[in-house]
């Protein structure tokens, strides 16, 4: 089960002006379930996105890079159970198809929809089913969908990941709202991720280019399940409204925001991590540079002994040294450095500390979530990356994700 | 159980001049297994050795290290059951401890002594126990006991890993004969693994030198259980004998039979990795440079999602093709890959093989040893990487291992 995630209620899942969403039954994969969601914006609402960098990525990744550089885009069309990925020219006509019909039903052009899609890799996307699809999504748009959206593009999750957050910017209140998908196929640039957060404030291009970069490396590229990295990973960031550019202080509080939403959304996908029992946040303070506190960060929580260690409940703390030895600084001086299991200090001068108890340590461990805090004492820089554990259910969930 | 791994009958594994060995039940972790090896080197042996390039090395590499230089080696203590890793100060001491309580049996000197140690890690080494079963180890010490060696040194491992061959150089009958550990932190540079290779032929000790290297790269340095680089991992090579010392073809014969045996340890271990169902090679051609092909190959072999669809027998291409897309090959153009399973052509113009059938993919997904060939069309180099699948047993071996 998801480590301390929380279902949202629907009715807390604030609706942002201009945009309305609608979903389906599509039977793309599976019978009876949501799996197509359309999301229309008003005129005038701009978006910006950032996307994988896997050298597979999608053909609706493919068109989404190209649909917004032309921009005023008018409608998202996405769906599960099928990624579209790895299946060649026949994938980008398919995804176009999607795009022109969505677009024949709303009376814009082709290039004003951008498509998503995620499921298995490497099979043709039943276009005829998506499009069978649209008009009952289109039937039930309304601003106040988000919840059953959020259920719509889930894959392997097991709960449906939605946040709201309003605040009050010029006198007037602005709500920010996002879903995300993913729980599989997750590592930093970026996951089997999809997140979608939008908020009813007007903000330029430039800033919301800028804005969703920097969301998205403080949010979705600062986690990892496994550390695959999908085809499909997209994350989109809606500005609507009609009231003018904010910009100044207001403009920040609207980031502070915009980050909150987007790190909810990316901690919810390791929370309901393939597996996860437990919700891990790995802290690496100390290092000469960003890349270096990285790297430190990444080699633990990628280790799948470290991870086994975890579901273990088993302070096998020299796993997570292991760990830090292998991350690849050549000149790391590992007396030097400090390994905290949240407020107990376990290792020091390259050894278990003269402090330590096991029992210390194995408090710390059963706890469902826990800090791994790791103090290089080489620099001022610092980093946090969240991951989970590894289980037996992490194995039975790839393993049969086909069948 | 492991994939296709003989266990050797002891009467294979040949005797090599000059190399004695002898083991004990010294109770080091676990009651009443063979847990301590003393290897005896006549004098004039010359012994070269890799280790890991982790920075949190154990204490005895840094002591091996340090011995090598000195030469003039006269035997090997191996335990299993604590790693003496992470153990700082107190780890060193208790490790020359062992050396010097050997050479003092022994009648040489502590730097002629290599010490090593496998098993859990961060726990100090129980020196007591290790020196009261030195005088066991001495009184059976004798060139016939390769097969118990391999024994003394397991930990997770489910199978003694050894072999022997024997070659004609100069008229004269050379055996090579070698014994490893390890099945799980296994990763290039190097394993949690230990291998000892020695032959009863001279060679000078630059010639060694080299080969230890040559013959490491092509074997342990290319395998991958769990991407873990463990702290302890040392391959050591011993020349021993009182022939004249070898050079040019008869050199060149000798270097093939050691890389044939360190290369069947290397698979060895992979075969007997924690958990593994099957035997994965991964050839990557076609590539620009070796280091492309190792980070394809490598992409490959460690993604969880890859090996799960493995264990599941899955013929999940996507997730092969989506490891290749995010290798971290900048100009990889994937429209120009192919991707086979063994024979089969799965992919290619950047997504399934026009002519691929599913039931082809299944066939060979079911064997127990598959060879994934990817084929990169951009240059002329190549390389493979051995690797495992990722079962239920990996979790659990790796979630009870320490109870």
């Amino acid at each position: 089960m998801p480590v301390n995630l929380r279902i949202p209620k629907p009715e807390e899942l604030l609706q942002v002006g201009g945009v309305k969403l609608g979903t389906a039954r599509a039977n793309i994969r599976k019978p009876d379930r949501r799996d197509l969601l359309v999301v229309e914006l008003e005129e005038g609402a701009r978006v910006s996105g950032v996307f994988t960098k896997n050298r597979f990525c999608a053909a609706p990744v493919l068109l989404c890079r190209e649909h917004l550089k032309s921009g005023g885009i008018r409608a998202l069309v996405i769906n599960t159970g099928c990624a579209n990925a790895g299946t060649g020219e026949e994938g980008l006509i398919r995804a176009r198809k999607t795009c022109s019909e969505l677009a024949r039903l709303l009376d814009c052009k082709e290039e004003q929809i951008l498509p998503f899609s995620t499921g298995v890799i490497l099979e043709q996307l039943p276009a005829d089913r998506i499009i069978a699809g649209l008009p009952e999504c289109l039937s039930n748009l309304g601003q106040g969908g988000w919840f059953e959206a959020a259920e719509a593009i889930m894959t392997t999750d097991i709960q449906p990941k939605a946040i709201s957050k309003e605040i009050e910017i010029e006198g007037k209140k602005v709500r920010v709202t996002g879903i995300a998908k993913g729980s599989g196929m997750i590592h930093p640039n970026m996951a089997t991720m999809l997140g979608f957060v939008a908020f009813d404030a007007k903000v330029s291009q430039k800033q919301l280019d800028d804005l969703v970069v920097e969301a998205a490396n403080a949010s979705f590229n600062r986690i990892t399940v496994d550390g695959d990295t999908s085809t499909n990973d997209s994350f989109i960031l809606i500005s609507s409204g009609d009231s003018p550019e904010i910009s100044g202080a207001s403009f920040e509080k609207l980031k502070q925001a915009v980050i909150e939403v987007s790190v909810f959304l990316a901690q919810a996908i390791v929370r309901d991590g393939e597996g996860a029992t437990k919700f891990i946040s790995i802290g690496v303070e100390g290092g000469k540079d960003d890349e270096e506190c990285a790297k430190v960060a990444y080699s633990i929580a990628h280790s799948p002994l470290v991870k086994t260690a975890f579901f273990a409940s088993d302070p096998n703390l020299g796993r997570i040294l292991a760990a830090i030895g292998y991350a690849g600084i050549e000149d790391l001086d590992v007396d030097n450095i400090q390994v905290y299991l949240d407020d107990v200090l376990v290792a020091e001068k390259g050894g278990r500390a003269a402090s330590y108890r096991e029992e210390d340590g194995a408090r710390v461990m059963k706890q469902d979530e826990i800090l791994v805090r790791v103090v290089l004492n080489r620099g001022e820089k610092r980093t946090t990356v969240w991951t989970c554990d590894f289980s037996y259910d992490y194995v039975r969930i790839n393993a049969d994700y086909r069948s």
